[in-house]
């Protein structure tokens, strides 16, 4: 057979945005410098996924469902989870359990739809809620990218809401809201108030509290993104907006990717609102989304969930305890390394001290684009992410993000030595006065 | 904590429309009714799915795929399955070859995107390549509720195009893109010439030919999508659309739903077109939409594929060779039963004779809608789907959908003792005239 190629075409043209593909460059920089430290993307280490752990698990797991009355035993379990099963899913009481008791976020398991990772909800929130051309989605800012992109592909138009030190201003929340003119209408505002990504940034409590107050009165919904919560090094837990939330004005996203593995690809949304048009609840209603892009989520990975939450009493903390210890101790080196690197040339050069997650951000006395993500990667053999691929308007070009989740300590004094020696070259190179 | 009713919400507009829920409209009518033979679900029998010794064999598959030089060992191979995955998946060579041997399909697997379920598929080809507003997908008509559903969230047009006892007729799509006013662009042909859901008919090999000679010329690309295809009972299997596409005008989607089992979530599409601003596969380029989407499909998942295609050298037929015999042995069954029962109908009561997959279609002499089908449960133990379901027109009132794919064949004989039941009950009151 002859090779196909002579039909050609071409994708929609929203397609062609860089933003788009910002993952796939990342992951590709990082390929085509295989020598590079990378400090590009946010990942866990694998070496603590216990994937096979887990798996081997389902076989005990089936035995204990199965001993319960009506189950239909062992053989039964094990086909059930071949099937076609319910589209939010069957490890929604497992997931409630887990929210209760980690996370102080009472609802009912049918207000909880388990998706294929967190993007997947993401996907379907966009899709179910927001009216292309018509309703506007605000985003603290600068953002996750697959919030962005999936409203890109959708039609949906995205206002950027500045953050600062302490992340999402609720009272700029509220002046973009009373600023924007009719028919459009803001249908909900995107945040990862713990640990956000890209920049590292925790919301203090009031801010959570009032951005819930800012958002009732308004009529618009919340949407709490919190991937990185439970990676809390300096303080206590902060409570989630939506363990605050007495009014179901927040919606909350969650994932097992950096509490279990990524590769699981399991996550869930909690919409607990109630669609006055049929009673039921959000999460109910917006099954019908869910079902038109993945049926419903694997039941084989929505049991690893359901077993290894339930051998911990719905606690991820014992899970989760020495990747959580792992992470904080290369957050520690990445700040040693940057004190000990970069720390004479503080205010010109600067960062912040993220108190969990996997993120911080460091400010440059100078532009940092895709030119300068080669150029330091291939002469100075470390990848770091310009703030600018986590932008929607070009701004913040003088900021990189950097991920200490993914590499050791050691990796860590040395990517950081090596991105320390590429911005006294740049400095001394004059361009210090460009963006300072 | 209080119940969280108080902000109430509505979903978008569209999301109101019935066609969106059909498929829990027909898990709940077969929940509503137990004791109800259930006709209505096109899904495989579960006591044939082997998920534990799939499960089971990842150990051994792992085992192998260390051996490889360079692999890391077994641990590195467990730990990457936990890892984010390139997003176009891991197991597009086993795929490849499975095509190679199996259907006759030669491709790059740089041209195979594996996605959760034949679903996701379809929702990344129309988020991918219509542009909403104006661009048009045609469908061959009745057809799959999740094509059209996908459709209407994305915001695409879907032209039917009426099909006859051999599927898709091409000179009706021929005139149907003619027709077709500027400056909209039929992007799109849809339809599953094998065994085709819902009506069971299966395309003749020269309709094939006739449907990509029209869709190349008109710059069309013809969707062709193929759970069913394995599942041949009466003659050889016909070559698919995209075995006979020598330019590239045939976008292919397969599922491993019905060949291992639907709760793997497992499908894929081919899409080898070039495209022409990037010089990559169609599929690479779609892997933009994928990552906004579902991330990448869970690896141990696509595992579970390349471990079972690996170990019958690509082919399927050893892995569902029992369950193509039994669900031949059902449709004989459903066949036998209709002749016994409602033989004396024949024409004003007819059927067709599907030479494979999970469906055929009974034409009444009286409308068949949601109200005839609570009665047909409720009153006769019966449950089917009617036709206008499959219809985005109000078409086909009077023809139901039987899928004889999920229920043995004792029940099968009862369950259409019990439509026969109703039909004479319907005629005998004196509908018969109402739609004849």
């Amino acid at each position: 057979m002859t090779t196909r190629t002579r039909v050609t075409v071409e994708p929609r043209a929203c397609m062609a945005d860089p933003q788009l593909d910002v993952m796939n460059f990342l992951n590709e920089a990082v390929m085509e410098f295989p020598a590079a430290v990378s400090f590009a993307p946010g990942r866990p280490r694998e070496d603590l996924f216990d994937v096979r752990g887990h798996v081997q698990s389902l076989d005990e797991y089936v035995r204990r469902v199965a001993a319960i009355p009506h189950s239909g035993g062992a053989d039964a379990v094990w086909q059930a989870m071949g099937q076609y099963g319910p589209t939010n899913g069957v490890c929604a009481e497992a997931i409630a359990r887990h929210l209760r008791v980690d996370e102080g976020i009472d609802v009912d398991p049918r207000a909880i739809m388990v998706t294929v990772g967190a993007q997947e909800a993401m996907a379907i929130l966009v899709a179910g809620l927001c009216e292309p051309e018509r309703d506007v989605l605000l985003v603290s800012h600068p953002t996750y990218i697959g919030i962005t992109g999936i409203a890109r592909v959708l039609g949906v138009r995205v206002i950027p809401v500045e953050s600062d030190d302490d992340g999402l201003d609720p009272e700029r929340v509220e002046r973009v809201i009373g600023a924007l003119p009719a028919p459009a209408r803001v249908r909900a505002v995107y945040d990862i108030p713990d640990f956000n990504n890209p920049l590292g940034t925790s919301m203090p409590v009031e801010r959570r509290r009032a951005l819930l107050e800012v958002c009732r009165r308004a009529g618009v919904l919340v949407i709490e993104d919190n991937p990185y919560g439970r990676y809390v090094y300096d303080h206590a837990p902060r409570p989630t907006i939506k363990s605050l939330d007495a009014e179901a004005t927040c919606i909350y996203v969650g994932t097992f990717s950096k509490t279990l593995f990524p590769g699981l690809r399991v996550g869930y949304l909690v919409a607990d609102q109630e669609v006055v048009s049929s009673g039921r609840t959000l999460a109910e209603e917006l099954s019908r989304v869910k079902s038109l892009i993945t049926v419903n989520t694997p039941p084989l990975l929505q049991a690893i969930v359901a077993d290894a939450l339930e051998r911990h009493d719905g606690r991820l903390g014992p899970l989760i305890a020495e990747k959580v210890e792992r992470c904080k101790r290369q957050r520690d080196a990445m700040l040693a390394a940057l004190a000990a690197q970069l720390g004479d040339l503080v205010p010109t050069v600067s960062w912040n001290v993220p108190s969990g997650g996997f993120f911080l951000t460091v400010t440059l006395p100078f532009p940092f684009g895709v030119p300068e993500l080669r150029e330091c990667a291939k002469q100075f053999g470390v990848v770091v992410s310009p703030m600018t691929f986590f932008c929607v308007d070009g701004s913040r070009s003088n900021q990189i993000r950097l991920a200490f989740s993914y590499v050791g300590p050691d990796r860590i004094a040395a990517g950081v030595s090596r991105l320390a020696a590429f911005i006294r070259h740049r400095i001394a190179a004059g361009d210090a006065g460009a963006g300072a």
